[in-house]
């Protein structure tokens, strides 16, 4: 890996070239920008392009990353893109495709930023590690710092869902369950990072997420035979998964590996539709309410970015009920096998209601991006699951039943 | 595959030969005994021996099963084996490896076993699918089925977990809970199957799960560098998984790819101890009762098999306290950043407690197998997990507290 070399950053609000290293969170000049690596339209990489390195270090060679930052042992990514099957019968859809995130170590996506992340915190010496969280990064950060030996901090609103806090706990991270909002657990994260020397982790203030995240961009490219899809349907709550991807895809772009960018759509609850009111010039909500945690943002920080990136590619926020969000997650689990959380299955809601809204073309290419484990969030399942038919030890007891129907609630 | 022969099954009681297809289940002369594919040793397999088929259908020309068969488009198996890392540097072992089977995809190593049973299933035309289970292998069933668009019937007792129930449930199966024990849902299982005419998964009856459950020592050799390790620790129920791992080193050996058999150890739960009970030619515990649900058997079905397959390899039972077990889920979560259930994690345990008994040579290879998801069994880690640390949202409330201790029960 001879020919790698570091790269400069530049900022996404206004436009100031950082050097390497020069920032490891926002722009240094206007302090809002998320920084972003420059164009890998003028870089030379070394060849292969893709290496055979574990996991999404298969793509170690278009990481802003010294290839020799120490890594976390636990392989992240390299998921599934599975086709939709019956799913895709069922729709009518004959390319529809399913990104299986849920399959990282801790159960999300978000394992991919904080594999990078950790990664540019070893090398540069960081004591300790923290976050703030609603859940996802918390425990993520926490089992990979954990594999890392790395200790882990992690700020958490006190309502954040119970699995996570507790997946994050066993890890063995120090979980502070902060009195205020999310936005307070952020503040105080930033605080706690400069008075403690921590590395900051969070979301849309750390570039090297999105430089993670990117990684399954690719690996939907390569899933679907070296090619970009013609749509990738996105759960979005800060929009920082969404940036992600985009930079992923424009990365190929730079390397004329694709001819045109995929159409991103961001899929927000309408109960938490940041995003979408930025796109459409509208006043944020005032409150924000969805049984999708992980996608539950009322100030997204990423906002400006992902808008940016929404357009960049023609694409737009679709809004999906609590109701259609808890449907996906029991349609994506009967039609495919893929169990998710509520904001996980969000973009097979959001397929559904994008198509109630557009003519798509049949023959599309479509990637549902499926972000979180339904493992992580079993009382919201339980909520919609039928009940089990309670029976008697009797074989005679079953031939009553229709047994063709699908579950009921009740007993038999 | 133009060399790939149907093989034919003896009877791992009475020596009975089993042509192919003669049962799919247990000896139609002694009706007790699990059947077990003739040995590869007299084999003539097409090169390579692996294949580069997706997940555990790489090891596809070492199965029993038809290459014709479908299989489920879920991608099973080829899970990491990861070096113990701290956990290796704290018990001053220094070749321990873990094998991460949490990470297939219903979240436990019983799909290994249900993507050969689907594949058989599908191949002989059942019209349905059914099995017994007290959680994991219900689960497990019940997603690869839907991801085939098989229809699933599960039999569980009624006190089986929730957290698995519900995401049986998810995946579209039909759920019985059966009034009674696993050992009434068993018998259930068997008449509803030859009524209703499904195939039955059930464990240590359909012989297809053991071919499925070897991969898993194909992996381990594989991961290893081409070498069988010296110890294997497997949770322990009934014995199947057991069963598994010992026919896939047998077959190696079979073929002359590892020269000897690793050590296997039963690692049981001190309250469900049925296979201690046979190797020490005890009687039988009368009840049984521990955390870890997914080895808690009273009466193994699988044992006689198990207890063989323990002392071909010079193995032995050990029995860990549930205390032993939970204290292990957070050791080897904190210690490697893998979160398991009980019974995950219960080789951890086992390994502690074997240590305490027998001198163990610092250089062996040994394998912890761990086979279940931690985010199956939420409750059981909240009952262990420190509380997070509840805090006003101001940097000078962190100041006072000890950062480096671990997460202590209480508020600041």
């Amino acid at each position: 890996m001879g020919s790698w070399k570091p790269r400069s950053f530049v900022c996404s609000v206004c436009g100031r070239v950082h050097k390497p290293g020069e920032s490891e969170y926002t722009c240094v000049a206007c302090y809002t920008g998320v920084l972003e690596p420059m164009s890998l339209s003028s870089a030379v990489l070394a060849e292969p392009i893709f290496t055979e390195s574990p996991g999404m270090w298969r793509y170690e060679r278009l990481l802003a990353l010294s290839p020799e930052a120490l890594r976390p042992p636990m392989p992240v990514g390299r998921t599934p893109l599975v086709p939709g099957g019956r799913l895709g019968r069922q729709t009518g859809l004959a390319n529809l495709f399913i990104k299986n995130d849920t399959l990282n170590p801790t159960g999300s996506l978000k394992d991919r930023a904080t594999a990078v992340v950790l990664a540019r915190a070893a090398e540069i010496g960081a004591a300790g590690i923290a976050v703030a969280s609603t859940g996802n990064a918390g425990s993520s950060l926490a089992g990979l710092a954990a594999s890392m030996g790395m200790p882990a901090m992690i700020f958490v609103p006190e309502s954040a869902p119970r699995a996570k806090v507790v997946q994050a706990l066993m890890y063995g991270a120090r979980v502070f369950a902060v009195r205020g909002t999310y936005d307070d657990a952020f503040d105080l994260c930033v605080e706690a990072c400069k008075r403690f020397n921590w590395y900051n982790r969070s979301t849309a203030l750390n570039h090297w997420t999105i430089e993670g995240k990117k990684t399954v961009a690719y690996e939907i490219y390569e899933g679907l035979g070296n090619r970009a899809p013609n749509m990738v349907l996105i759960p979005t709550g800060d929009g920082c998964v969404l940036s992600g991807v985009a930079r992923g895809f424009q990365d190929l772009l730079d390397l004329r590996l694709i001819e045109r960018l995929p159409r991103l759509i961001a899929v927000q609850a309408s109960g938490s539709n940041a995003i979408a009111c930025l796109l459409a010039g509208a006043p944020p909500p005032e409150r924000v309410k969805t049984v999708a945690d992980s996608i539950k943002v009322r100030v997204p920080r990423n906002g400006p970015l992902a808008v940016r990136d929404i357009r960049a590619t023609g694409g737009r926020a679709i809004e999906v009920s609590d109701d259609a969000i808890l449907t996906a997650v029991r349609d994506l689990a009967s039609a495919t096998g893929i169990f998710a959380e509520p904001a996980g299955a969000a973009a097979l809601a959001g397929l559904q209601a994008l198509r109630a809204e557009e003519n798509i073309d049949r023959e599309a290419t479509i990637v549902l991006l499926v972000t979180g484990s339904g493992l992580k969030d079993i009382d919201a399942a339980a909520g919609i699951a039928p009940s089990p038919v309670v029976i008697e030890p009797s074989v005679d007891a079953l031939q009553g039943l229709d047994l063709h129907r699908e579950n009921a609630s009740g007993s038999a």
